[in-house]
């Protein structure tokens, strides 16, 4: 049965990084991926056209796809949108909820051609593969109550960082199960000492742990983790972790690979739907230039293969064209270096479908 | 008037640092600074004596002084305490908000004989100078509700991130004069784009910015934020923001510095009365060994002396006395590097008190 990919370019540079990741999908069905591609609106993008960063239209074609392919959204021109439920961010978020995306797999990798871009000093990101596991449709992004209201002659806003057991032990049994599959190391990052969210959380992570005998569990305040992933990022195998904190982490640990530009991610749900996008931003500031890095988007093709198309041999030999690349020395202006060739947008996807 | 000073050792390593501190402290006294010393029980420690981390004796002699020199609190010792309210960590808690000392300073600076210590590439720490302005009595870390309960048959935790105008003002304020006093830049770090209480904040941080009209307040979203500390941590110089965006981050940008085993931090109240603790934590398993580094604890006597008890020139002695113990070569065991002398704990207070 042909299934459905979505394709949503979003805003700032999305529209011309998802283009040339149309293109790999597109040489993708020349090779027998049996799929319909079709494209939709979100978030600025979707605003300005329909008032709503998330219409109904696409929600509905989300919905219908077995995965979507997402550009980027937001951007300082809706930044100034009074109505928060208006925002870009709003429009992803949206999607994630209603498509109950609760799995968001953010892999930091140094890619060794480019350890030398990073921050950190070339021996501690040198090899370095970490797997953040967060949980993306619950914790204090979507918590209630929430709001701005009049007390005591004030404003006083609030929002709610809440989880029950069930969201707590569904994300850990995907960070467990992935653990299993890597080097079997676990760190759940919380902050226990101060929070009883996290003491749930904690406590029903370290419930599940005896299902898994083959992973070793072990847990991190969340400013510690921080220090660590800063410190010393190899120690870390798979990490698992809320909504919030993995917004920070995953950040923090993608750029310390000097990699970011080529950083893809996926969002799953229970039955392996799935959203695709690159860990980076809209990147407004650069867009419509023709300069940015498509490679993340065009990674985020190949996880896509990976875990909602069940197609783990197209999705190497993406990963191996864009390897070769980048051996073959073309760089985009993220991660140009000296001795490489800086190449476009439209150059860096045109030698990935040469090599493919 | 002789003032009051008031020493926590804690737990871990904080008898160990608090010690040498406390002779800097008594040469200080020698050199006329009228001060008068008495020592309190704070988190693991009261908790093992009194089944409290913060007795009603220890509080009151904190109200009594006009500054608290803490060591650090908790350790795994008393990680499973099941009462939240009895941890080490509420004991710490307790007095940031019995005081109401909101204003949590934590500069972020890399010493130039340390340098080649931090994790990222020595040209970009090198000469790196931050504050991060946390603010320290509200937040997620102090709202209500919080707790967890049965709902729908699971348990769910919930904590409340909470803020008022009037909050974030005060802290708002801080930051803002800090910046006049220094390179004239504020960052205000928020996730404006999701969170309610944060678009607040943003708000009140605009709605202050004419009144500082030679400081240029730019805001940046925080998952953001951690990127560019990573990234170009000299971009910033003040950085203020919320309790628990300010934990983590201000954790991290310590770290990265290389010298997170030099770092002071102040906590204040509008009176000027402060809390003085290293920005490090209680170390347990090195506690206990005598090779813990002294240093952050001695440099916040010195914040102590330029921020509450008004004796800058007694202070910049110590920070000149520190300065140059590292010039002569001489490192605790976390700061070691190849053709330095390795010291203990209370060598490296002699070496001070020698300098002074
Ligand atoms: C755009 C924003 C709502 C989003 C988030 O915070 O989840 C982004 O930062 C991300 O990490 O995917
Ligand atoms: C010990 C803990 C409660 C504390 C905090 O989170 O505030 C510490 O991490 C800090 O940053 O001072």
């Amino acid at each position: 049965m042909t299934q459905k990919i979505l394709v949503l370019p979003g805003d700032g540079i999305g529209p011309e990084i998802t283009a040339q990741a149309s293109r790999i999908l597109a040489a993708c069905q020349a090779r027998g991926l049996d799929v319909e591609v079709e494209e939709g609106l979100l978030g600025g993008a979707a605003y300005d056209a329909h008032g709503e960063p998330l219409p109904a239209e696409t929600l509905e074609k989300a919905k219908a796809a077995r995965a979507i392919l997402l550009g980027a959204v937001g951007g300082p021109k809706w930044d100034k949108i009074e109505d928060l439920s208006k925002r870009p961010e709003k429009g992803l978020l949206g999607v994630r909820k209603q498509l109950g995306l609760f799995g968001n797999l953010r892999p930091a990798i140094t890619y060794p051609q480019l350890a030398s871009a990073s921050s950190l000093k070339p021996e501690l990101v040198a090899g370095l593969d970490i797997m953040i596991v967060r949980e993306l449709t619950g914790g204090i992004y979507f918590g209630q109550p929430r709001g701005i209201e009049e007390r005591d002659g004030e404003r006083v806003g609030f929002n709610t960082y809440v989880y029950s057991e069930s969201e707590i032990e569904r994300i850990g049994r995907v960070a467990f199960e992935m653990a299993q599959k890597r080097g079997k190391k676990l760190c759940s990052v919380d902050k226990a000492n101060v929070l009883e969210v996290t003491i749930l959380w904690r406590e029903v992570m370290e419930r599940l742990a005896p299902e898994y005998p083959d992973v070793e569990l072990s847990h991190l305040y969340v400013d510690n983790a921080a220090m660590q992933l800063v410190r010393a990022p190899k120690q870390f195998d798979v990490v698992v972790t809320g909504n919030m904190f993995g917004d920070i982490l995953s950040d923090a640990a993608a750029m310390l690979t000097g990699s970011i530009g080529m950083l893809p991610s996926a969002s799953l749900n229970e039955s392996g739907q799935g959203m695709y996008e690159p860990c980076h931003g809209s990147a407004p500031d650069i867009a419509g230039q023709g300069i940015a890095n498509p490679l993340a988007t065009i990674l985020s093709v190949a996880m896509m293969l990976r875990y909602s198309l069940d197609e783990p041999a197209l999705a190497q030999r993406i990963e191996d064209a864009v390897g070769k690349v980048l051996d073959d020395g073309l760089r985009t202006a993220d991660i140009a270096s000296e001795g490489m060739r800086t190449v476009s947008t439209a150059e860096m996807g045109d030698a990935v479908l040469a090599a493919f």
